[in-house]
């Protein structure tokens, strides 16, 4: 088999695949990536990250697949369609990096993955034999990004694909991420999720470099009228309906309320400034 | 392995079952007929095409499942769970076309489908082995569709489902589609997608039959209190907020807005009436 | 291949691992999830049951996974991840029970399942060389569960994971299920699907002791003003927009509207108290 990942018992396993869109799932047309997958890679293992972001939010799925790809075998392939700019002249890009493949427009939503990895190399996708033979200008996710994905999964090499970008090249979002000064970091939420938890663009190595875990320092995390002194380490160690500020499962500061929303608690949105101050106990 | 697709480098593949249902996700429905198809058949590949059809809505379901059949490869099996009439004596259809089978009840979902392909076959599934051993009269998509899609992935033929019917006996939506009036067509909106796009059931060869794209002329499309002419090739031809009418992803005339939402500006609901008048530029 | 299932004619597959959990669809959390499991197992086959679960809502999970569960097949593994509990010092618990295999905490949700079949097998999972490596404390689903699920569809013993416990000392939701006086039955609305139908804990055994089915027998259902006599077979057997009684594909009492929403019809709720009455027709 082809393109097949070989872990170390020898056993074979199909090429994993991984869709992140701003589709949502009320239409057929993540469905009908699949099927242009399938048939071209009729043994590619396809898997849903998720369709739910914002619509043509590129900042925010720029987060979130920087959050979830970690957790992908090596050998991954990541195709991400959050495209505002389908059919104008913008490029779609091909990324390899920490031994997992990146596919997604030129416009930022690769910002966070480009200058992570040692060894990274950023390709142009442009050969019109990894296309579907008739290329609309309003779904590119379907005609160029899955059937490219599913041509690396049948064991294309990147190299076909297109010719190689300088990564200084690409669209970054900017200003991107949060600003440490001292012993303040200014962020913003980023998402809100399901359980109305804040996600905010203050990860953990920020929070670090500023001191946040030194011995006898805590924070105090700010958003509008709202504060909260102390990082805990679970939802469940405050009350139920107490706010709380942990560092989450993504690696990024969040804000909660056990067992209830924080952004009915602190009436936030996505974009809402978010406050970090660093101090002695 | 029975029911295997064979691509033409020998490499062998699992059916694939793709699934369209209006059972929405917040229901355990779309899992349960998943576990039912890989009790019967523990090879087949399962794919959703959508479970956000409209509750019960056979006219909306008749065209996205028309829209994304041609993006499935030879010998996909399309179960389609739409179905008001479940428990009734609505027979259930088992049609062959195009290389592919279509399994759904008699209710018009499959009206598009009917006369397209040469040598089209459609049956009545009846034959009680292939169902599960205890048929609900509420959930038919898990008891006879399910199954029959399992039975047929795993080598079943669809002669084993059920006699033969007359094409001409089954259910149509009617009248389905755009009436074209010499320069003038009368279409209506079948659905709004996730980013407010409108798409109508006008479709690229009924405008093109009208003359939309003879030279010197062009188009004004209207809904409402709104029209805009000439026709678009991507959304963002026009500035963020300005409406535009192009023929969209899915073959169908669409009314979007750059980075904004048609359904808002245009005050637009699905069922809402579309003219298209073709004159000179 | 290890921790295949064989089904009768000989022909491999893999083994399938559900996911039920109340994160939704909009966040990368189920997708993160999969990306655990097939980094450990390959060639893991995975299913949805459903990740709308109401946020943090035991009950409502115990009974959706009790109705799934009947429809896969043997050797499957079923992860459920509705955690209000995570990073506390609640248990993981692996169930195993005809012939399937339940992951989950110990915050209820097995309640269902836990005194069903014999020779029934519950253990604490804690075997740390069976989850990744660094564990959060706020997604067990991530770090211990999803891992422990693929490690057993990987070929590793229910043994592995962790020492046997009493099944009585597992947490159980209480009061539960329907409570049966002579001819009247108290339940409660547990779930509102999307079609805005109202299912009940009212189970049809319940209904059977209570004497529902007997000759010259039926049953009233009354929800805080309506009222319905009689069970009907299936919804079309009402007129287009009336209130019905059913026992659903779930195998519970259903309140519903032929072509329209039970919900809307009795303003009614998750939560709402159902009465049935068994009376001389």
């Amino acid at each position: 088999m082809t393109g097949a990942l070989e872990d170390g018992s020898g056993q074979g396993a199909m090429a994993i695949i991984t869709l992140t869109t701003d589709f949502g799932l009320t239409d057929e047309y993540v469905g009908v990536m699949k099927g242009v997958i399938l048939g071209i890679d009729p043994a590619a293992r396809i898997v849903d990250v998720t369709h739910g972001i914002d619509a043509q939010d590129v900042v925010q799925a720029a987060y979130i697949v920087a959050a979830a790809l970690p957790f992908f075998p090596s050998g991954s392939i990541h195709a991400v369609v959050v495209d505002p700019g389908v059919g104008t002249d913008r490029a779609i890009l091909c990324l390899e990096r920490c031994g997992q493949t990146v596919l997604a427009p030129d416009n930022g939503v690769l910002s966070l993955l480009l200058d992570v990895c040692e060894g990274a190399c950023l390709r142009r996708v442009e050969n019109p034999a990894l296309r579907r033979p008739e290329v609309s200008r309003t779904f590119h996710g379907r005609d160029i990004i899955a059937p490219a994905a599913a041509h690396l999964s049948r064991g294309a090499a990147a190299s076909e694909l297109g010719p190689v970008l300088d990564p200084r090249s690409a669209v970054r979002i900017a200003p991107l991420g949060p600003a440490a000064r001292g012993s303040e970091i200014l962020g913003a939420v980023i998402q809100v999720d399901r359980f109305g938890n804040l996600t905010t663009d203050i990860d953990l190595s920020t929070l670090r470099k500023a001191g946040a875990f030194r011995a006898g320092r805590t924070v105090t995390v700010s958003l509008g009228q709202t504060a909260v002194t102390g990082l805990c380490g679970t939802y469940a160690e405050k009350a139920a309906g107490e706010l709380l500020a942990l560092v989450g499962s993504r690696g990024y500061l969040e804000i909660a309320v056990n067992s209830g929303s924080a952004a009915e608690a602190c009436a936030a949105r996505k974009g809402d400034g978010v406050r970090v101050r660093i101090h002695r106990r």
